[in-house]
């Protein structure tokens, strides 16, 4: 089957990689030409502008867009808008805001054109692993569409069935799913991501407390020099807290024991904080989810307006004592 | 090799099979008389006694308790340090505090007697896949007793090497290690527990979310009807999310799709608080497990006195308004 | 000077009282009558409709709005835009959400009508000790109206000065201030109901520390059966932690020293959410308030559906032992 | 009456001359013997050692100490038990951890000697305003003691008294309460000083979010530049916020409305790691109070070993993509 591709990022170059690989056809277009002519010398259809991409694929079309959340998708959901026809189809495989999704798919459902957004996970595994996708929108084009599904998705692979599950119920075993309307792929993406912090959180703590246990403020008799990088590979088997997650920080501190090599200023994107405000407006208590994000933003600031205020009053009411601790520069 | 097994619970049975299906030799005991028969009749050698079961053991004995953390596990201890002899070894493989550990151990050092600390992850499943084990105490009988760590331990099974790593160099793929000096099996095994803590509440409150999407509260086009279960069986490949934690939600939600057969009375063991602990002495911030821990302490209470303290102040300054919404009783 | 009030809840009425006490002249409109009635027979003007209410006003106009944010401020916002005329003045006194003030004013401002947005603290005491008011909107219509302003404010009072302030400069010591713009005064507003939430919790989680003292699960030696309410009226006297908050908390507990009278079911309103929204929007760490508004969350929950989750990753992975904890029902 | 100090730091010495100043004899002692000259120039009677110091007291002796909490406190404590007789009484009035007065209490009890725990808050503004003692220990010495109590509690001043209370029933308007057994001062004044961090975290995270309401990442419509301090100022009047600590912050505002001065690095003592590990015991869930500390411990950091994994994680899984933020060196 025949697809268009918008975007050649890292993600959307190999989601074309994966789909030529399995005998798709694959047009291509991205605002850098060099992107395009790259996948063009691996078998994919370069376009050069979104008309000839438009131009390119047999109706019903279909337009997968994999470019940034927020004013990239929303230019190239409008521009597309006044090119497709009544049936195609534009696919937003990237990170946008659940909100957003509703508002576009009703924009082009006014004109018949369908919109289907899919949570892609899979990072630059993804070519190798396959990428878990979470899909939301009408069912017609989701099951129009499932043979890219299937050859984007993991499948099955190696891991084991849940047991008394009826296999052959659905696609999840496959990894891809039709989670519901529009937007609820984008909303269980975004929960996957908000998890996704909450479990790496976890980790980088259990295992700052492990490193701190070799601090010299603690009584010697209870201090403990530990090998994180032997702690973690340990965990990787037979323990309850096995993970992908734990894999790759083996794999980090295999390379890197003290991870000296990073910054620990770490960003964040969309989907944690969009996950913090879906629980407030559902009045769920997630404070792990949220202490984790709390955490990314904390790790940017050298000191924040409020800790001042925290020497401030303690100088207020500490007095000069205060001074003596460095509080008051 | 020979080794006693004290305590036959679940955990301390099934270790003592897997010893045996390995061709060591295994003397046990228990207070409850039928589970040292029921081990006896599946090849091990019963004692009567903590004296009977010492005199069975060839010097130098190795002792493993498998008892109940605190009292037991003390009037255990105390009792074989009357009846050891010097190069002795007594290994406790239960859920002890790290500091009872380096006590202990040090009152054992004065007579002579070895003692090591083995956290044991593994669970009911310990079994078939093999225990984790974190080992504290001196080299010595680490090594001694390696024959009883391998057999107990998961091997390295199916699990891909960590890229990078050399492999030769260390007994961590094999799923044990020697952690550190007296304490530190338990320090390692306490902070996986309480990393467990942490990735357990990261999933539910992610799925808490994903249920509550479907609350009437919602604006009507917001609002999605996820089945949780399809979505962690998605999850389970090619996410980032995906962990053994995962395997066994998505197994408990084919069983049970809306969960209505757990209470959500949720209790905790020593080593999540313990964990906090550390954190607090170590002076590390620790907001997701101790979030984690906190949100356990708080499924087992109706209304805290503290939230009752929240409805009189806004009683308080809100007046009668406040009693339309059920404040005041 | 002569004002509308429209809305004459508690807030509304009390606010009425204390405009009219000081020789100002009010009109009034609510949508129940007797509202209306009530208030004329203390002195006000009692006004028939909305349309009635706004003949009643010299140009230009001030409108006084005090109804329930959302829905009912949107549509008495809308009816007054076609009744005024330019140069009169809407004052939305509730507790509206500072993004909807942006776009209200914006519409207001075509027509050449102002749009004041005032933050109102006071509760039921305000009567009394006055409403400390948070404004924002144009300079001009805040200058016009202040003779309100400095009516309903409680003034300086008997609270003491700021050492080293320059009392001359500014409303502040009277107790209302221009905070800036539209929407600057609800932000303030809502800034400052984000704090009320967590200096709440702070006193109520350390209360409950305090009568969790005397659980039985403590060691004996340990254990503390305090007594609240004279630990409560203690730190009112020379302590740290004196507030008006604890003033009413040592109130609540002399009334009913247990909180028996009191559910611990404890409402939200917006304030707290935008709060935490507009923290996650500037990437700021409150985990201070964000944890006050979830524990008000928790507060109404039996049980989540998280803690289920909880509850059946445990039975999953520590088996039958579980089941003995009535974790499954 | 006539009573030690021993410790002449801020504390001791204005405690010292709160009591001169009323009548009672004040013998002192202090390592430093320039604070001892220094006092006795003001009225005390000097001492040159604790011999000297207990030769000059009436039986039955009253020492107090104010010294630094945990060695210097066991050191004092210890010698002192040397020197008195029984039915002398030592006053801890410094910020020593309740179990350690529970133990410290049982040994001087053996030899009779009484031993009481006063929690002391009032800091560098107590000479004037006077201090809030809380008091553990036997009933006898704590009755006896009660003019040293009255004189430096800073009695009911001008603080409205609790309506619907009983102003004969006790002590507590006076500023000073007998909270119960060996231990419970402190107990009350470490929940007080664990609550003090919860309010103040609150205020400085409050602050913090209108002070990045200015931030450009946010839409201009929505971008607010307060003044933090008018905002200080405006809340000490009429809003359910007022407290000593808003007034102290209102005045580090005014002196350096940038809070430049400032370093931001955040000091904690014991009492807020104990209200943690005291709410751990419990199973109280205490969110904000533990947050309070947390963001204090993360205030003392640049960047975590954890964050710096996170750093490490997301450049596993997210590629090369991750390296132009800048996360690995």
């Amino acid at each position: 089957m025949k697809i268009a591709m918008i975007g050649l990022g890292k993600m959307g170059a190999n989601m074309t990689r994966r789909l030529i690989n399995s005998g798709h056809e694959v047009v291509v277009y991205d605002l850098n030409p060099d992107n395009v002519t790259h996948l063009a010398a691996e078998g994919a259809e370069g376009a050069s502008s979104l008309e000839d991409l438009v131009s390119r694929l047999p109706v019903p079309r279909a337009v997968w867009l994999m470019v940034p959340a927020g004013d990239v998708v929303e230019k190239n959901v409008m521009a597309l808008a006044e090119l497709l026809e009544p049936g195609d189809t534009i696919i937003d495989g990237g990170n946008s805001y659940y909100k957003d999704d509703v508002r576009r798919g009703g924009l082009l459902k006014e004109q018949g054109v369908h919109f289907l957004d899919v949570g892609t996970s899979g990072g630059t595994w993804g070519l190798e692993r396959g990428y878990s996708l979470m899909i939301g929108g009408d069912k017609e084009p989701v099951q129009r569409l499932e043979p890219f599904f299937t050859t984007l998705a993991p499948g099955r692979g190696d891991i084991p069935p849940t047991p008394h599950r009826n296999n052959s119920a659905g696609t999840a075993e496959q990894g891809y799913l039709h989670c519901g309307p529009v937007g609820a792929g984008h909303f269980v993406k975004m929960i996957h991501n908000g998890i996704e912090y909450g479990l790496m959180q976890a980790y980088a703590e259990g295992f700052d407390i492990l490193r701190n246990a070799a601090s010299e403020s603690l009584p010697e008799a209870f201090r403990y020099d530990f090998e994180c990088s032997e702690i973690a590979e340990l965990w990787r088997r037979g323990s309850v807290i096995s993970s992908w997650l734990l894999d790759l920080t083996a794999q980090a501190l295999v390379e890197d024991p003290e991870l000296s090599g990073y910054s620990g200023y770490v960003t964040d994107s969309g989907e944690g904080r969009w996950t913090v405000q879906a629980a407030v407006e559902e009045a769920v208590s997630a404070e792990v989810l949220t202490a984790a994000l709390y955490a990314r933003f904390r790790s940017r600031q050298q000191h924040t307006f409020g800790e001042k205020m925290l020497s401030a009053m303690r100088q207020q009411f500490g007095g000069h004592i205060e001074a003596g601790k460095g509080e008051k520069i």
